[in-house]
């Protein structure tokens, strides 16, 4: 296997344990201890099933993009391998940053917001490195595959990591006023990704 | 790697993942604070132990189910990447129903028909989610890999998904009445698939 | 991808997820709550050391010889589909078996007694199931790679076979008298299999 | 699959398993018992951050020269396969001895000290069999791919060898006197190898 298709499938194991480790951000109500129906129990829970779809979205949406970047490439260097392992440290934290939204989420004041900037940000950081890995390959030709123009990459790179960092800096702003509606901006934007980005491939 | 065998690669991580989770539900009692004997703490847990091995057995024939399926592919596109993400969010979801279900099978009443519920609710979304697949790949003949016959995969499409939905939206009306019946359901069905569905191939 | 690569990516897929798993079983002394220096706590905590180089050693062996068993297949067919879901079933129940074994390895009496016959237990039941998958193996022809001998297959079953379910048995019997003795039992078995059972190959 | 890239497979996969668990180590402070701002509680597990951070650099490390030792090889041999279990068991090791060091950071006097030895000491113990590994594969020119320089390797095992041992060794020694300065040491070296070791390739 080539180097880059083993940090792709390195970056593949990583995102689907991320994706799949997202179901322990949800808790089962003690038996002993629960008071009133259950039913109410697990309504009450309802943030931790919206972060869970919503978190999942983007996750699979990250592993999405991850690959039709790494189709690009014939070779990775240091850098790109470093860049590569900041985006995995990132969003490997987006379990934690999951369970901390949706257990704030209700919250309401200074403790809600906290939790949706957490969120956010990790977001924000998440596209910054993307960004990065992307933008640094499009400054390196070398790295690219045979048959793919340099000059596309980099124009790709402005439109995909601009839009990217906008959106997510957006959710940022939005969680210094609501913590709901930065869940639902996630969510907007994992289904817009899901319906726009992913393009028809064999 | 095409998109289409990358897809599979990915579904196979998270399947493996959410099955191997599945031992996290198997709790250990406390030492220091259990009283009486070990082996009747340990024989008081046989809701886990039961919910387990069922659950076990349901991902293992999504498993099969999904590859037989994404063996009739020559390409994905977006709504089939999509509708795959839905059908993998459920499936992830497993251990936690599958440890709400344990946790609450013998609690008798409604928080025992909550549960009960809840497990063959996810498990009627998963069988939606995969129909939906199935059924999208049987009206769109691009997507299959040639010599996959279109009409044979559109009739294999509505025995598969009308039994599938008819036996989960069963266990859905079983939870009504009874969680231990209920399991019981889950637990034949998934028996039934693994001896009838799974066909001999090199 | 064949039927039978696929069944054996699954399954190193499980193997790889249930042997890291066994690190949640190590746990960390809650700083608020410690009396006395760490470095006792943590020496009291051996047992839970010594399960998890035990039970590594074992899923590790049992990855090497799975390996050796799907490696005569040229496909595989319901049944043995079914047998290795089993043996899966089993190998993924082993953090749980290592943690429980852990708890009460120095518990003495009926408890310890019982957490060590659940972990031979567990594991006489995984070599029954690696048994009754190699035998059907080799009882089925039609199943192994071309310039298989059926007939050399036949006679390492029953070596393989009666060897470890004889050692595992044993260690049942152990398990009924002491503890910490069925730990050293498995750690031996392991060690003999690591430098015995493992053959050079390319 | 050669048993060479089933052993590299497998191994990637209890690696990225690993890595992708560390962030099991971020808790999330509990709503209902949290006293003053979450900002401020979030703050003051400062050192679990700082601990994921650099435990993920060095799994990250890990795996990077995990396959460029498996790149030399052509076949492994029963103890080459035992030796890489022993390093897989160690990093498999490393999600608990973080989660320990971040909690006994701060935590000053002995139980600090004894924590930064834990986590120093697992890295020590994680470099000796690296070493082994590599030293014994020098050792051992059959085993080599057709064109890997066996007189090269030697060399390179010395270097290599030495120079992680002696990193690690004084890790150890930092540990002894403090700990933050051990999560630094253990940072820097990450870093240091990050930019270093890792080569260009594709």
């Amino acid at each position: 296997m080539s180097e880059t298709r083993r940090t792709e499938a390195f970056s593949d194991g990583v995102l689907a344990i991320a994706i799949t480790l997202l179901v322990l951000d949800l808790r089962v109500p003690v038996r002993a201890t629960l008071e009133g129906s259950l039913a109410d129990a697990l309504g009450h829970e309802w943030p931790a099933y919206a972060a869970y779809v919503t978190s999942f979205l983007v996750v699979g949406i990250i592993w999405v993009n991850h690959h039709a970047v790494f189709e690009l490439l014939a070779m990775v260097d240091r850098i790109a391998l470093f860049l590569n392992l900041l985006l995995l440290m990132l969003v490997a934290a987006i379990p934690f940053t999951t369970s901390l939204f949706a257990e704030y989420l209700t919250a309401g004041g200074a403790r809600a917001r906290t939790a949706a900037l957490v969120y956010s940000g990790v977001m924000l950081g998440m596209s910054v490195a993307f960004a990065s890995l992307y933008s640094y390959i499009g400054r390196h030709p070398a790295l690219l595959a045979p048959g793919v123009d340099a000059d596309a990459v980099r124009g790709s790179v402005v439109r995909f990591s601009v839009v990217g960092l906008a959106l997510y800096l957006l959710t940022v702003v939005i969680a210094v006023f609501s913590a709901p509606a930065t869940l639902i901006a996630h969510l907007v934007i994992a289904l817009y990704y899901c319906f726009r980005q992913t393009r028809a491939t064999g």
